[in-house]
């Protein structure tokens, strides 16, 4: 057996010495340099490791059919668990860069241009890898100008590959709950239900319940072949991710999670929506860190990075759509009951 | 010596006992309803705590003329820094609520109508005590149709009553650091330094810098004397809260903290940007939190939470132009030296 | 439809209504006591919805058999998580009371005499609930003398009910994995597996083992109804709560979790621990709160109160016996293999 | 100017390749080997991040004398609370380990052999900066056997240096508060306030007052010449750290740090306590982690992981010595009123 010592397994030597102020290198030592370098560097350790789960979650995901009896569901839900226990500690971490008071950021700022944060290829490569499509993404003509060409590409191709929202989608549409013409019967039934629940003022909600579940304002709710002929169309046309079949088996899924084999299934959407709310929990964060460490003042860019940060953080709301099916869920007590055959088969074989 | 007891103290007889689910009222046990009662309990509770703790601040805050020598600036600090630690248990607290899932909120919502988190008494006069008048709330005839009038009655008065941020800015104004003449020469020359400073794409910053400082765009600095007598026809104008006499007064306090008769005033403006940034961290998750378990279904009022607490987000925010001073702070080797009879006032009479 | 406003419906003019300092009774205010009385209020309506919530917990696994493909598990792993994140919050609510200084919590310590945390009822409910039983308790005198005698009887009555510790016992005990002789077979294979993978200086962990799981220091593993008939006798003898046939079933859960029928089993334990250990993070940290608060001046009832509670953290550790069983984790690929017939009854009917 | 680019900057070709598991060396992938990397490494690159600042307030601490019209003391108070906040983010990161459960441990514990958090030579150096001596270091044997002749020795030199802990003491004995006739005379005056104000059975605290404060049980007060030529020697026979001058200037300062002068110093004491807390909780999280995720199993050294942390946890607790002089203090209304000559001395030269 190997005889393995902590700081080589570590690799503490690099690790350690990978510090290098640009105040010292100038003989203008600036106290607070290191805080700024050693911080970046914890959240780029961070950044690997999230990438790494949700790379190992992609390819679960991204298999032709997941075995519901094998442990593979539990694993993702685990990772991006995991991913989200990450992203509090990263918000929590801005507390320390907030220990930085704007003049003491002053004294090493200049030194740093253009340099930003903003050009961290792995933060960009997390976002892409979630979901974030080049034409969804703020100030594109600036990320194309900051980076080098060699990292433009490196995102670029993450952008292209099958991202966990593309993945994610085609899970929920190829769940086999019901068979078509049950279907067809279940939605109506449901819409009804909910149309039946509207309060006066909501009237208008309906609209948004055929838009989403039948991709057409008003229209027939369609079978899931017919969808999904049409899903990547649609998703140009319309801007959504997530197309109308699988946005009925994700409120299924919803709305039925009581029963064993949703329970999986309930706990991916409700991690991706954790994932989420942290992301923008920290980019809101970032974003009041920013301002009052740095101000107005413009960036090299030409625009403020208070102003970046703000629309980003409306824009890149990666799994929306899953939040907002919420609006469509009805009480336990009004739900339509499921049929002997369908309870059998979301059940355990033993019980 | 009386013999007090544990629960008669803290009349827990009362305060375990005011839990009254309408689920139960009504013979429909909803489960969650409970946390929902508690949860709004306990933030009431503490909101009780922060107007105690902020209308001790404006007490001591409000009087004519603060004893530097007096442990009350230091009273200020602690307290405002304690606003801020509950704040931040405030903001997690919203973990708790999160455990309960939309479907839960459904079995008991439509019985609590049109009852809302909007109807806080508290939460109103905590905002209106730091600085928010009705003319800059968001939302004004929603807040009218929903309050009681005794209850709108009691926020107005407070809105008329001086707020900490109104006695904030008089106490900055009344700071005598410098003898007028002095002040011209000394805001002169910080002004030269700061243009010098900009790069050239920040050159628009200095008609910022006259705007905030001197009240006109691009004109002279002006004295204290002279800034004060129009502050009040300013404020309305401008929509500011800060007069240029008092913004001079906090960047002055910024830019030269590490004097001893500074430190504490600093840790005045740093405790008030961290309460800001608290309250806006809470709003923010607040936002979030309600949309991932409401959804968008129109509220009784006629507007969705959503949207009413995305807009309050961006208009409460009642310290901006502290921090908004960070634009304008200078490195520490630009600035200009103090006089030596400044800095002897500035220091310890014993060091 | 009634007709429910916000403040009625939280009872705020009770809840408001209910802070009275002793130190203003007696005309010498005392600016703290506020906070003292609103911080302990807090709790104690967060020791109500942990009771709520544990209760519930109870009267689920408390019923005879509990249907695996009904959502009750699941509403135990959800309840049990809820009580796990409550606690974090009651954890980093120990901040807001570290604000309160000593200086300024003599200025009314003298008066609140004998009343302390101590006499919280609902703490002391809470323990029984969960499983602490009075031989257990450190500082028995101490707690009766410092109670009512209601309380005392209150108290008593919740450790002489089946607790959440006791139900789980039974639940686990229950577990219909193996048929006995299967059962035999399998320990055995299991206790040979482990005992090879143990390092020379690991070797008397295979006592440790047999205790555990069959109850005597080396002897044969036996079957679980043999356990069952005599698992009260050995509680009492061996100071443990979880009798061998239930330490089986838990390990069973540890290592096969990945099987969908176990997937929630191993939640349910897994909260549990959470529970455990944030609970007795808050012991900790209220402990050295009341050090650094307090400091070592001796308690009325003749403690001082950081020994009681440095005590009190080792022995009210509930669910140790679980946490324990981590050391006898082999590695996967070292596992005994379940037959076809295991693996299908552990798995989905549908799948 | 230079133009540096965010990836050069912080070396993150280097920091990002530094990840190499074992188990993939080893052809034998273990998923949650790189969460283990990760993790170890963030905080090691924290640990950097602590020893540098504690480094730089040593560097304060240690002149010969502290300009109170510096800004140095401020500096010294707001680097070691950006240790404080450091300190609970990586208490909070202990969240993220717990993700790994003791079967993703299992699958490659074993490869790691012998290496162990026990190694970290930088938390061996942060421990000895502060104050941690060798012979009050828990595990002494264990610890040179673990460690390399040069990591060894490098600890050594730390041990040898002056620390934190004795520089603050020496700060604390060189407080010309008083005129030795005087200061005899306030003391005497303290001591019978102090005794007057015990109840029953508290009488036992004079014994304790005296011996913090004199330095001998019941013996009288001296003056602090007196001490310091003595202090080297009472340290070692009493295990104290701070002598009985260093203890009456700590308490002075909690006393009356409403005076200006006594702010800082008071917030010096402070934030020592609440470092201390820090790296006590955190100490306490870890080892129930460790439990959890290793159980009871025999390290290499030949002691079990957790009793080793566990007796750690008690003696490595650097500052309690300042958190034990709270039982000292009286309250306000009952404190010896200070001259008008000292009152002057610690007030503002301007006020």
């Amino acid at each position: 057996m190997s005889n393995v010592h902590y700081s080589d397994y570590l690799q503490l030597e690099t690790i350690l010495n990978a510090q290098h102020p640009e105040s010292d290198r100038l003989g203008m030592h600036a106290h607070d340099e290191m805080l700024f370098i050693v911080i970046h560097q914890a959240y780029e350790l961070w950044f690997r490791q999230l990438l790494y789960e949700v790379d190992s979650v992609i390819t679960i995901i991204g298999q032709p059919a997941l075995n519901d009896n094998s442990p593979e569901l539990q694993t993702v839900v685990h990772r991006l668990s995991r991913c989200a226990t990450i992203l509090k500690v990263l918000v929590h971490q801005i507390d320390i860069m907030e220990t930085m008071t704007p003049m003491d950021f002053q004294d090493f700022r200049d030194l740093l241009r253009p340099a930003s944060g903003f050009q961290s290829v792995q933060f960009k490569l997390l976002e892409a890898r979630l979901g974030l499509r080049y034409e969804h993404r703020f100030g594109q003509g600036y990320y194309l100008s900051q980076l080098r060409p060699a990292e433009v590409q490196q995102i670029k191709a993450a952008e292209q590959a099958p991202s966990l929202l593309q993945l994610l989608n085609a899970w929920l549409e190829r769940m086999p709950f019901f068979h078509p013409a049950a279907a067809d019967a279940f939605w109506a039934d449901y819409r009804q239900r909910y149309s039946d629940s509207l309060a006066e003022g909501e009237r208008g909600n309906l609209n948004g319940f055929d838009h989403v579940f039948s991709g057409t304002a008003g229209g027939n709710l369609s079978s899931p072949a017919a969808d999904k002929a049409t899903a990547e169309t649609r998703e140009t046309a319309a801007g959504r991710s997530l197309s109308p079949a699988a946005c009925r088996s994700a409120l299924f899924i919803m709305l039925y999670r009581g029963y064993p084999l949703l329970q999986l299934p309930f706990q991916v959407l409700h991690q991706l929506l954790e994932i989420d709310e942290q992301l923008s929990t920290w980019r809101y964060r970032h974003m009041s860190m920013v301002q009052r460490t740095i101000g107005t003042r413009i960036g090299t860019g030409g625009s403020t990075g208070k102003d970046y940060l703000a629309s980003a953080l409306e824009r890149h709301h990666l799994f929306r759509e899953i939040a907002a099916l919420t609006s469509f869920v009805l009480q336990r007590k009004r739900l339509p009951e499921l049929s002997a055959e369908m309870q059998r088969r979301l059940g355990f074989a033993g019980a």
